[in-house]
């Protein structure tokens, strides 16, 4: 079967039309089949190791070798139109009562009760670009509806499995810098929506927890989890740094020798140590965990509102100033670890053990 | 038997002699016995069920009917002398040693230790506005004094009930704003007194503990308590908020996801709770309770008196500042929560349950 | 046996060629001798208990009696000539592989770990002048060598006895107030160094830690004691006040009424209270304490450094002020206290029982 350059260009344009992000792996080979198609063979010198970016899309425009510029427009068109027909062939199934115009979360509202659930079972609830800006939206929201409390919770096996890696190999326009730029900013915003919200904010935590889902953590009035569920804060084996306020929240906790323990040097904690040290404000046997939290909860809803609000915002009034400081010092910490080589080799090899790119 | 109108005007004026408030639904017959005598039936419009006083005294007048100005005028001499003559009856018995012109509390100084011991037993010690007089009245010389420590413990089986709700229906003359306004004062010097204190202040708990008794615990030295003892602070039932400068010092001491427990959603700690999230010291058994706690403390009132001054003050000094900042925000804050409807609805539902209002 | 003159003064300058300070009592008896020797009995007016030092000086030279000075001199020269032969025999050895130039620590660095020894095993690692002034030394020198982590353990039985009393004791030129100044500087100084220090910084607690050695606890990263270790600040005993930061830093820890139990009324722990009161990370069998342990810090040598040490500086850096201004009101505090009675009293006492002086 041959394709026109007709086709080509319509394929180009499928592309833009797709919901799902098919992730970085399938993105790179795009890239490279494009490249092919329209100059032919990877003809650019080969970036440094640095740029992690460009070093990735030139291996996989490199990889490609000789192949013709005919195939590689062919691969490419099969590629979108294979992209395309698996998309449309999913029943997008929005669970009953639930907020429309969120793909990444399910959101309820009912008893007095706005709940947030995570949804990306199938990656672990890991937080997309799409999913930080949907929870940021869905705690805009549900600041200003009628609910007294607010719950946020996870679908599936884990609670949430923190910022999702492929996020950091997005291809951005602008390049590296760009792209540390648009994130700092982003988790910087999407962190001071947790220091601001207004209401009773608890996490009901159905598994193991990493990451910024856990640095956040020292934010929420109320931690209920399951005998399950895990706490882990692996930033330094990426390179990185504490987020989330954690790094002001984690040593008011549980003191510094405990918080250091959790923030330097990567201590996976059971919920019941979490529990012990503060983090969590109770644990419960995992066949009865729902059960017993919603039963709590719907209690806590009938409780008055504006005295609820009036006391939340009481205590945390205290520290907002600190908190937004804190924040802002650590995204600025964020950015230079970004930028530093222990983060780009670290990822790198993240990277190297996923994917034979 | 008839009564003069002279009779009527001394019953006035013993009244104002009694020493011991006769309480609130006596308060409030005694008021509609005396609108009924002087200007008959009850003729103003019925307040608005938000102004909680006025309607209160609106419906014990009007409860009375028709009753003839005469009759009203007989039943409050009569109710008037009962009152003076059960007061003279009681035998004022200053424990021996004990500290006099003190009704509330009981005084001791011995082995270089204050003892203020709450003496409202059958009120379960609940603070009325003579006791809040009384402890700030009772620190102040404990200040002053020539003691080591000050101790503050309960007579009977409680601790401490809180503030005592029927100080909130006291009758005042210049209406619900100026009762708010005193009262806000007079917590806020209260809660002062606390952060102000110079020498170790030890609260020894023996028994359960409600409200701002609970609320300050954060501003002493040393809490031992009882295994009988509980600690509960349900003002968000009520339609209020946290005071005693708790909202800071609860969150330091446990963290905010245990706190919030608290002081949000009302969650009342055993004794072995509150000791391992912080807030109490060490827990002994009840029946061994007295004698080990004043073991160690008649030991610790034998210390260098300047030395364990000087370095309480150095510990509360880093964050006297916060601590006054932190009370008065509690107040203001206070002082809205007690003109909302939400504290209107839950006061009245409360005394409807107690009386027949 | 006969000495001349010249013998005399020839021993006066061997004396100032020791390299161990003889301490305090041999000192003592080193003046009086001297003073026996060249003025003959004790001839001035008793001074008061309050100057401590020139009461002791006293106490030992009005200890000779009449014994002629003569007599007096052979005794010095004997007792410098021991001193002499006593330090010669002793063949300094520097464990092979630790830093030359340390008299009271032992220093090695080995697998990114800079490891500082406490290493006056005989006095219970108890912190003379010299040792404080070498600790200062070896954090300046570990900041910029290479190692990732840097721990502070001791050599014997003990973790670290405290503040050497014998320090107290010392005969200064200037006087009691010369003394006082110089030490408050030296503990300031000192105290900075923690606070300041810009790597993970980890106490291996291998036994008993008593007074500073245990208040700056609340500056360490992480710290990890055997259970053989017990936590004791026995300050208010000598009549003096919390340092190391630890009036604001064990507060924070472990919440105001457990903290006031150690800071204000000398509570030891044991190391699974300090544990479970967040002064220690975490308690390991002392069979096991030092395998385990290094196990890990030669896994934790291994992260990568830089993030270590910014995020260590992000943790610490939000209260890098307030503690250099807690450590300055501590000094202050400090100061009043050691000229005080209750300390001059207290350190009588100590010495009194230790010798005859």
């Amino acid at each position: 079967m041959q394709f026109s350059q007709e086709d080509f260009e319509k394929a180009k344009d499928q592309l833009k039309l797709l919901k799902e992000d098919p992730g970085n792996e399938v993105k790179l080979t795009l890239y490279a089949l494009y490249k092919q198609a329209t100059e032919g063979p990877c003809n650019t010198k080969k970036p440094s190791m640095l740029d992690f970016v460009k070093k990735a899309k030139w291996d996989a425009w490199n990889s490609l070798g000789v192949l013709p510029q005919d195939s590689a427009r062919q691969k490419y068109i099969e590629l979108v139109s294979s992209l395309v027909s698996a998309e449309s062939s999913v029943v997008k199934e929005t669970p009953s009562g639930s907020k429309p115009g969120y793909e990444t979360l399910q959101i309820t509202i009912k008893d007095n009760i706005t709940k947030i659930t995570l949804n990306r079972p199938k990656k672990k609830n890991a937080i997309s670009t799409k999913m930080y800006t949907e929870i940021m939206q869905a705690l805009d929201e549900a600041a200003k509806d009628d609910s007294v409390i607010t719950v946020l919770t996870g679908n599936g096996d884990y609670y949430c499995s923190g910022n999702d890696l492929n996020n950091a190999a997005d291809v951005p326009e602008g390049g590296m810098d760009e792209m540390v730029q648009k994130r700092i900013q982003m988790i910087k915003n999407f962190v001071n929506r947790f220091i601001d919200f207004p209401k009773p904010l608890i996490a009901v935590v159905n598994g193991p927890a990493i990451g910024i889902s856990v640095t956040i953590l020292g934010l929420f009035d109320i931690v209920y989890a399951t005998d399950r569920a895990t706490f882990h804060t692996p930033f330094i084996n990426l390179g990185l740094c504490p987020e989330g306020c954690s790094s002001y929240t984690f040593p008011k906790i549980m003191g510094l020798a405990k918080a250091s323990e959790m923030l330097l040097f990567n201590k996976k904690l059971t919920a019941a140590e979490a529990c012990s040290q503060g983090l969590v404000t109770e644990v419960f046997p995992n066949h009865t965990f729902q059960k017993e939290v919603w039963t709590r909860l719907k209690a806590y809803a009938n409780l008055p509102r504006n005295s609820l609000s009036v006391s939340k915002q009481l205590v945390r009034n205290m520290e907002k100033e600190k908190l937004y400081e804190v924040n802002s010092q650590e995204c600025e910490c964020l950015r230079g670890r970004w930028q530093s080589d222990e983060c780009m080799d670290a990822l790198v090899k993240f990277f190297q053990k996923k994917s034979k790119l």
